[in-house]
């Protein structure tokens, strides 16, 4: 139900010129803190930061929570922020498949809804689904779409400057749509765009596997194959935004067509939708690609051939970056990132054998690093979150 | 001779907080200047500019040339630097063979060399050859090498942020030298260096074709095949000081060995000693790449054909920047890109099959810019001079 006290927004309390406001903002960047988290990310004294979670307990705009330890231990208080400071969306239009989640300030999940649809739905398809979907996910919190801080959109294609949708991505038939004013005029609030993988990749640097990290390429290995490139801090989209479009480089140009319009693109030989295929061929029946991984973690030799090879061309990909961007970490995310060694090691050793920056002749503490991602399921919806965080209230 | 009057050094002079240090940095930037050069660059008056150059002439730091025009004008008076003031020395370390140059702080050459040697000579060979080289041509000046401003070393190798030779260039031997001590303690001057193609990048973005631009992707096809990436202005060596070097993408895994060690980089299709030994092998006879370049263009067709070849993978290999990067322009160079059209039509038409930001797909205006370089032979040596104009003269 809404709240029927009226709550200030968070964003009229997130000065970071206040003492109140940097401690908001810092539970926010946390998702939950303890007063010992506060005292170290703001600098304040234990008192100052006590007096001011009474005073943000007061305001409604902190709760307290009593979070279980692992094992034995007592509970701790943390301090969380109150959701009705302001609900967020993020939406992933993806290959097939709408996800809607809706979280608070501090990235806390308040519903979420995942639309299973025939690959090629139009964009008008997308804004009624979602518009009815966040509608009705909204209703469940007392709110309506128009009043949310921002809904962001994590689109799988490659997305121009100006927000428009570009050819090469999963959507031919969107090429040239303007996706934001399209579900801002449905929606009637903000609404925020970008790639897909640009999303994962600024959700993990603001808040998972490669927080604090400002040079780094991402490679994303799921139904598709995509990526980002990061540098100075800053997610590069190039020139026509087809920056980090690390699925489509070039493995065979005799290979094999690729939906891009090219022949022998990465992806044709890691996307997850080629493997799912080509397994289902052999099994007689189909499967998701997270029952594929799943059967082959568990020993199904055909499916880890599959992710044996997928691995091998992989690493030529990430060979291509180490040549020419020659950077200090990889981060590795995506479905196929959750089948572990079976993926990762392959990968690994084909780095090393197709890239003039070998790790294997780089002394220890010189050799390039190798993360996987926190959330590759997750991380474009969560990261469609972020761009809406970054945007209208200053987190992230 | 030695002149007989001491003259001021150029750094001594060339304080930009000075209007006469203004106008000789100016000088120097442009390399020879009109009166009405120096009104538009320092912004001072056409009586105050008039004022310095008598100034600056009486002191001996800047000499009158009347230099000729193209048709039938009369010679303009134009200002150029006295070379007294400071000499400078770029040495390139290449495969098999040193040039060495003298230039004046504003580049003009004062005295150059080209000495052919064998594939796989050491440092100490190639410390003893450019000291001695370098002594001769300093001579001719009335000048030691211990009295140059400094000399940059363009090596065709990559270079470690520390300056250590790297595995992977054309020096297997030279793999962990740190090559720079070893110049300066026989030359008794600042020495500074850098990989080949870096210096051609910053040669070409300081005072070539690709000058005011901040973002960039060269390739250079020459005798190997080499590259720089320049974003946000910067040359990005990456983090252990391989990035730009795009000879060896990698091409196809099971081709030809590449001399790095690994197979089927693009080296290995672009590169002009593969070219030439292609040739050399129907003709029957050895040849110089430029001799090659000039008898394709003169029409012979087998040359032509393995020009074009080289083209197309050229091609591949820019679309793999095409789909990473995504740069706004490639500055294409080398001994290659003077085979002109015969290479770089081809090399467009690949670059447009393979890349996704195809730009045949794009609007005009945003298209991908190719450029060719100004100074595709020396652009590396003049890039080592830059290195200490940069570091030494706060020019560049």
């Amino acid at each position: 139900m809404r709240p029927e006290v009226t709550l200030p927004r968070f964003l009229d309390l997130a000065d970071p010129a206040t003492p109140a406001g940097k401690a908001l903002i810092a539970i926010a960047i946390r998702g939950e803190a303890s007063a010992a988290d506060l005292v170290a990310d703001t600098g304040m004294s234990r008192s100052s930061v006590s007096g001011l979670l009474t005073e943000l307990r007061g305001s409604g705009a902190v709760l307290d929570v009593l979070r279980a330890q692992k094992g034995v231990g007592r509970p701790t208080l943390v301090h969380a922020l109150n959701p009705a400071l302001g609900v967020l969306a993020g939406i992933l239009l993806g290959l097939g498949e709408i996800r809607v989640i809706l979280c608070d300030a501090a990235r806390q999940a308040l519903a979420a809804e995942h639309v299973l649809l025939k690959v090629g739905y139009s964009p008008q398809d997308a804004v009624a689904i979602s518009t009815e979907v966040l509608t009705r996910l909204t209703a469940t919190l007392g709110l309506t779409p128009r009043e949310l801080v921002g809904v962001g959109l994590a689109v799988s294609a490659p997305i121009s400057r100006e927000g428009t949708v570009l050819y090469g991505g999963i959507f031919p038939t969107w090429n040239g749509t303007r996706i934001g004013p399209l579900f801002a005029a449905a929606l009637g609030c903000p609404v925020h765009v970008d790639n897909e993988s640009h999303c994962g990749a600024l959700y993990e640097m603001s808040f998972g596997a490669a927080k604090g990290e400002s040079d780094f390429v991402m490679f994303k290995f799921d139904l598709g194959t995509g990526g980002a490139i990061v540098m100075d801090g800053k997610i590069r989209r190039g020139a026509n935004g087809f920056g980090g479009e690390l699925g489509h480089l070039t493995i065979d140009p005799r290979g094999a067509l690729c939906r891009c319009g090219n022949r022998g693109c990465l992806d044709t030989y890691t996307g997850g939708n080629q493997l799912i295929a080509e397994a289902a061929r052999t099994l007689g029946h189909a499967l998701s690609l997270s029952e594929f991984v799943a059967e082959a973690r568990a020993g199904h030799l055909g499916h880890r051939r599959l992710i044996e090879d997928a691995g091998e061309y992989a690493g030529i990909g990430l060979a291509m970056m180490g040549s020419s961007l020659n950077p200090p970490m990889f981060l590795i995310t995506g479905g196929l990132a959750l089948a572990g060694e079976l993926f990762l090691a392959p990968m690994r050793a084909s780095y090393d054998r197709h890239t003039l920056c070998r790790p294997s002749l780089l002394p220890e503490a010189q050799r390039t690093r190798f993360l996987t991602g926190t959330s590759p399921a997750t991380d474009n919806v969560l990261g469609a979150v972020v761009l809406v965080l970054r945007q209208e209230m200053r987190v992230g």
